[in-house]
C-alpha cells in the first residue's frame, strides 16, 4: 500500500456543480462521507450545492483542501482544463464522464479512476442512486479496490468496465436516453397539432418499455416497418411534410427495423 | 332509433384472431359481452381462439351468425376484402384500425364505426385494459352512443377521434412505440457487442420514461445533441462505422433533437 493513498476512501472534495455532482454529493453526504469542499468556476454554483451540504466552497483551484479523493464531477472538456491548472501530484482523482478516458489522468498523478453513474440526473428530480449501475475503472488495484467500496456505499450495483466499454455505455445511452425521449416529443407534437390529449399515449409508452425490458426490444418489435407495410409508411412520410427532418428519421428508423430483421 | 340498430350491444361475431382480436374478445367476454362466432380465413386460428373463449367458429363469411355488432380486428387491408364477400346491410360493423378510414364501410352498410385501442397487444403478454383509451368514431350519434356505451365495459378512458385524428395517433404510435422500441433494440445489441450485460440499461431506460411522462418529453431532453457537443456526436458516429443504418439515425435523430430547441 503506497503512503499517498488511504485504506478508505472518507473525505471528498467534489469539482463540479452539475446534476451529477449535485446527485452524488447528496448521496455521499447521506451515507457518512464527509465533503469537506466544493470546487466550481462559477462561484454561486459552488456555494448553493455548499449550503444544501453544509461544507465549504470554492472558485480557486489553488484553495482547494486536502481530501482522500478528489471527484471531478465535470463536462468532459472541463476535466483536463482543471487538471492544467494546479498539480494534483500524489493525490487520488477520479472522474464520472462516459466518454473521458481513464488515462486523461495519467500526466497529472499516479492514483486515479473513474466512476461513471448510467443513468440520466436532473437537479430537481428526486432519484434512488441504489439500482443506478456505477462502473468503475482504476489506475491499479488498490484504487480499484477503494472505489468499489466508495460505490458500494451508495449503489449495489457496481461494476467494472474499460475505456471503450465505458465510451459503448455512453453510446448505448444516447440512443436509450436521449434518442428515445426524442421520440417521445415527437409523438407528443404530433398528438397536439392534432388537438389530442397528450397523456393518451402514456399507456401505450409505459406497455412499450414493460415489453421491452421482459421480453427485450429486439423481440419485442412491432408496427408498419418489420411488416414493410409500405401503404402505411407512404401514408406517414405523407403526412410529416411540414416536417422533413421527421421525415428523415421516419425513413431510416423503418429501413434500418426492417433490416435488423431481414437480413 | 332504427329498426335495424339495437339499444345495447349484447352480442359480438369477431372477425380476425390476432392479437388485438384476442385482447379484446378476452376482456369482452369477462364483462359479460357474448362473443357468438369468431371468424378466420384459416380455420385453426379461428379455432384457437374460439376454443379460449367457448363459442363458435369459422373460416367461411357465408356462415356468419347473427350478431348486434361484427368487430372487425383485421389487417387495413383485409377489412375491405373482408366486406366485398357477402352482404353486410344493416348490420352494425365497426374496426379496430387506427389507419383505416371510417368510410371504409359506408357502400356496405349505413351502420358502422371504429373503435380504436390505442395500445400495443402481445398474443401472450397480459394486458389490463381499462387504462387503455379508446378512440370512436361512427356514423351517426345512435351508433356512437352505443359504441361509447360497449367500449365503458372494458376500459374507463373512452373519447371521440375522427379519422384523421386516429391516423394522427397512429402515427404518434409508431414513434412512441415501434421506433422507440428499436432505440432500445440498438442499445441492447451495442451492449451486448462490448460484453455488457443488457440489464444494466433498465434503470436508465426507467428513469428516462419517469421523466419524460413527468415533465414531458419535450422539457425532458438531454444529451450530446442539444448541447449541440460536436466532438462527442463525431466520436459516436466514428463508432457506428460497421453499422450505416445506425450512423444514419444517429446522425438525423442528433440534427432533429438540435432543430427543436434552436430555431
Amino acid at each position: 500500500m503506497n503512503d499517498s493513498t488511504v485504506d478508505t476512501i472518507r473525505t471528498l472534495v467534489v469539482l463540479g456543480s452539475g446534476n451529477v455532482a449535485v446527485h452524488l454529493a447528496r448521496s455521499f453526504v447521506q451515507k457518512g462521507i464527509e465533503i469537506v469542499q466544493v470546487y466550481s468556476p462559477t462561484i454561486d454554483h459552488a456555494r448553493q450545492l455548499a449550503e444544501e451540504i453544509a461544507c465549504r466552497y470554492t472558485n480557486r483551484l489553488a484553495d482547494l483542501h486536502d481530501a482522500d479523493l478528489y471527484l471531478f464531477a465535470l463536462t468532459d472538456s472541463a476535466i483536463p482544463e482543471v487538471l492544467r491548472q494546479r498539480s494534483w501530484e500524489g493525490k487520488l482523482c477520479v472522474h464520472t464522464a462516459g466518454s473521458v478516458p481513464l488515462d486523461v489522468f495519467k500526466p497529472f498523478t499516479q492514483f486515479y479512476g473513474v466512476l461513471y453513474p448510467f443513468q440520466t440526473f436532473s437537479r430537481n428530480v428526486p432519484l434512488a442512486l441504489d439500482e443506478v449501475p456505477f462502473f468503475i475503472e482504476a489506475s491499479d488495484k488498490n484504487v480499484e479496490q477503494q472505489l468499489f467500496q466508495l460505490a458500494s456505499k451508495i449503489s449495489s450495483r457496481i461494476q467494472l468496465a474499460n475505456s471503450q466499454q465505458r465510451q459503448s455505455l455512453h453510446l448505448a445511452g444516447v440512443f436509450a436516453c436521449n434518442f428515445v425521449n426524442h421520440m417521445l416529443a415527437i409523438a407528443e407534437n404530433i398528438l397536439k397539432q392534432n388537438n389530442l390529449p397528450p397523456e393518451s399515449i402514456h399507456p401505450l409508452i409505459g406497455e412499450t418499455v414493460r415489453k421491452a425490458l421482459i421480453v427485450s426490444a429486439e423481440k419485442a418489435q412491432t408496427g408498419p416497418a418489420i411488416r414493410n407495410n409500405t401503404e402505411i409508411i407512404r401514408k406517414h412520410i405523407e403526412m410529416l411534410r411540414d416536417k422533413p427532418e421527421w421525415q428523415k428519421i421516419y425513413t431510416f428508423v423503418s429501413d434500418s427495423i426492417y433490416k435488423m430483421y431481414h437480413s
